[in-house]
């Protein structure tokens, strides 16, 4: 995962632009994607795809012509979807376009403006500071004009129509937590997951944040009926401890199985509450669609201080903290694709679990055994109203005896799904 | 207030009489009321309206002509609704009449006898001690006769036909905190709602109580139904911290409100929980009605030693705590008045708030900042199943920027009410 | 009690067979039993009678004679439904026929094999270790033959036909705890509803565990509608805490009933979740019966080294343990039979209990009696949602003062049952 989120680090990527089908170029060299383009004006919910964006080269130079801030050197440096500017002016008119953090004078912040026309550079601010008075030419070479909003699909199919989708924004340029882990993670997932046909059908949605899961969303009305739960990965390879938001539901089963794998990893971790701001959670947990998506990151969204500036870089995220975060996806998964409510068939008295080899013959002794105690409770609680990891939460048995459980009780022809 | 309350600590009143057509007459000179005068007889609910009570004197004098017993020195010295009596009695045969407080042996309690013909007074316990024995003259030149009972309300026109209704006592006697010190907070707080428009018709009932809560009850049956919510002021002057005692229900809009502003304004305070004793709450919140109507006081229904006697004097209240108490009732109907549920027009995604001028243009900051935050509170939860009180707790956003959040919102046609 | 425990200790109970048989005779010398005999056989649920086992004597031999281990010196010493055996064997051969507790040496384990044919012995590990390598006469005098299954049932009829059930088992051998003090605590229990007529009807079966459970289930499908509550009585006789296991559904009425007697009795006591392993609960609380079938236990199931062995003898269990479970049955079911709601007839507004002499005359005092406030609460919250439990826990009054209240206001008829 860390190979291809250095390949991918150095690209500008934005909402828009070949900077997104370059990476999703690179991500269908690991899993075949289906590649959408949607046009320039298409209404999507409430909003209009926007003009396509791409750029070739930006730079402020001195009088002497030499570049004080480059494109080339990082994608960083230009307002996200400026307007090509090609002029000279005095210092103190350019520092109206220029964005700085003075708090952290050695680095340069990520700004965009998609929706108010503009122009503008990044930078450090002691890169600025270092800057004498005088003439500078600005040059920014970008268009801005009628094209595509770029957004891909991988599916790996399972046994049921019903979806688990999980989204990652593709729309962040050279920033490596956010969200190139996140891309990484999803892509390996993607993979592992293809390597038994799941329960669940599990669509991967690689599309630019906001417009990106609006147009999805606009483009798959009548697909959303189908998605049962759903995973928004972000910020999934720094070194902090794991953080899953909940849905805005609360008790959505994919919150119930997220909280349940991390508690039971037994891995410092946070569960947090709901908020409408963040990444395209906010999308999919509109009241209007109120999906079953949480998100899972390692330190969320504004949480650490490299956020959104050039210190998120491929020093600050590690193949170890991605690894961390694929493994509890797929224990996450590996949960929520078993969890299923069965029906007792013989729900009056216990079964004779003896007459079909399922229960020791040697009576009296006070150890009875965990498979057997997963069995009978599987056989108690199978009324409809409880799934497996419900019966796993109440007997505090592990959720893999409560599944191995059920599937010996099927085989036996005592419930049924 | 406090004038106020000077100026109705002299009068005696009970639950039928010239004493409380003296008060209103008073607290009509602050705020219009109408005066109902309801006839001896009439059955309202399970009761009826009792006779009426007035006393011009009343008093206990020794064998030289002495008044050791004095009503004109205080209302309390007469056992409420006691029988005209004109005798002259040994003092054991009197001591059957008499009622005193061997605990607090400076004071005199205040004690009544509504529906049990009965002749009494009351005085201090080192006044009976002082008493030497003899014949003694006793006097009450009381009437007990058909009339009418006495209550009064005052509406302040809102938006809406449904009503908040307040209610506080006036059959007490000579007690400030019990309940003057209600009266008069009610009768400002009716004057501040009259500075605007409020969204609710709110409804001041002035009446004795039980009887007069009962009678109000039994005369506006349809009217009932319109009463949203409900508080009862009582106690409200004294130096304890506050206490809201919730409706029945406990989970009442107003119950939540006041738990809310209580918490929010982080001044010392009991929430506690409903009995179905205490002031008229008890028959607001009667299972036939079951309203959600709370109870606002200082320190709670006999929770000061002072209470029901004559300690419970110009001396126990303040001004400050009468403001205090006034303040927060304030902020709960600032709260309550605004406190509705939207239904977002928009919920299929986030609308576009950015074309709507209603949010930064400038991308990638981590700042978001607490109005925008609000609205996509507001727009996240407004499904027709959250208030903005709900809005303000799971967002831990200060009430009035949610609110300002819903207003901008519905002015930019995202939301309706 | 106690007695009682002395006299059925010897006897050689199992699931089926004359143990039992002497055993309900003995009971039945207590109160009037109704015995029921299933031949083997017959279908019951799930589940077919099984053969009817039955044993004269069994005993090890060495060489020499000598009888080293002795089914009359105690029923344990033999397998539960060991098939017939008579046979000269090397120590070595046998040692698979044996059961010991290591680590409790000098205990005799019980065990059983009901459902495999077996034969077998049960001895201290210390008396295994001090025979000599060797031939062994072994011989178990047993006959498993079609018979009958045997189980009785005492009633004490109540106002209603709808059923409270009592169950414990009767088909361990000699354990004092487990289950012969239950036995004696069902017995005792069943004499002390009979002193009244009680609301409830209420069932006493004495049934071998498991099968007897699911063999009475199986013949009273009709009436298992009409059990409201129950309670499985075991392990009702050691010198620890009282234990309550609540029934499935954790918030039946006998749950609250027994949560709120132990915690009012202030006796250290546990209450527990329910596990589908354990007494006959198993089967009562079966996900198609899902019945208010709750356990009491001193110390529950497989919770004290004792338990299933020889230990578990007459110096275990002791009189004022058992006549302590007596007492909280006795507490509980007084509770439970009269725990009904109530709807208030005059639920708007209090009515005027002074008038029909149920409310002090004098008003003004702060200390209203307890029995005034019963009445209040059970008016106040009978609105045929709340119970008088209900009413007790949210007034903190005791049930028996609300219980009182309510027989008073029925008597004044201002509630109906």
């Amino acid at each position: 995962m860390y190979a291809l989120v250095e390949r991918l680090y150095p690209l500008c990527r934005s909402i828009t632009g070949d900077g997104v089908r370059a990476t999703l170029e690179i991500v269908g060299e690991y899993v075949p994607l289906r590649v959408h383009e949607v046009p320039t004006g298409t209404r999507v919910l409430d909003w209009t795809v926007p003009q396509e964006w791409n750029i070739r080269d930006a730079y402020i130079a001195d009088s002497g012509g030499n570049r004080v801030v480059d494109f080339a050197a990082s994608s960083l440096h230009v307002l996200g979807y400026s307007l090509p500017v090609s002029a000279t002016m005095p210092l103190d008119e350019l520092r109206a376009h220029l964005h700085t953090l003075p708090d952290h004078p050695a680095w340069v912040p990520y700004r965009t403006s998609y929706y108010k026309p503009e122009w503008g550079f990044c930078l450090a601010q002691e890169t600025l500071d270092a800057l004498p008075d005088g003439e500078y030419e600005v040059c920014v070479d970008s268009t801005l004009t009628d094209g595509h909003l770029t957004y891909a699909e991988h599916v790996v199919p399972g046994q049921v129509a019903d979806e688990v989708i999980v989204s990652c924004h593709v729309c962040h340029p050279s920033l490596a937590n956010d969200n190139l882990a996140g891309i990484a993670v999803a892509t390996y997932l993607a993979r592992a997951l293809a390597e038994q046909t799941p329960y669940y059908t599990y669509r991967f949605i690689f599309a630019p944040g906001t417009i990106g899961a609006i147009t999805w969303l606009a483009r798959n009305a009548e697909r959303v009926d189908r998605v049962k739960h759903g995973l928004v990965l972000a910020c999934a390879g720094d070194p902090g401890r794991l953080t899953y938001k909940q849905s805005r539901r609360g008790d959505a089963e994919i919150d119930r199985v997220l909280r349940y794998v991390l508690a039971a990893s037994e891995r410092p971790h946070h569960v947090t509450e709901f908020t409408p701001y963040g990444y395209d959670e906010r999308q999919f947990c509109s009241p209007g669609f109120d999906l079953g998506v949480g998100s899972l990151s390692r330190t969320p969204y504004a949480g650490y201080p490299e956020y959104h500036t050039s210190a998120d870089n491929l020093d600050f995220v590690s193949a170890e903290a991605m690894a961390d975060t694929l493994a509890v996806c797929r224990e996450a998964f590996a949960v929520l694709d078993r969890d299923r409510r069965y029906i007792n068939l013989s729900p009056y008295g216990e079964p004779q679990l003896g007459r079909r080899g399922l229960y020791d013959s040697l009576g009296g002794r006070s150890d009875a055994k965990q498979a057997q105690m997963a069995m009978l409770w599987v056989l108690n609680l199978s009324d409809g109203e409880h799934g497996l990891l419900d019966i796993a939460e109440r007997s505090r048995l592990p959720f893999d005896t409560v599944a191995a459980a059920a599937e010996a009780l099927h085989g036996a022809g005592l419930i049924k799904a």
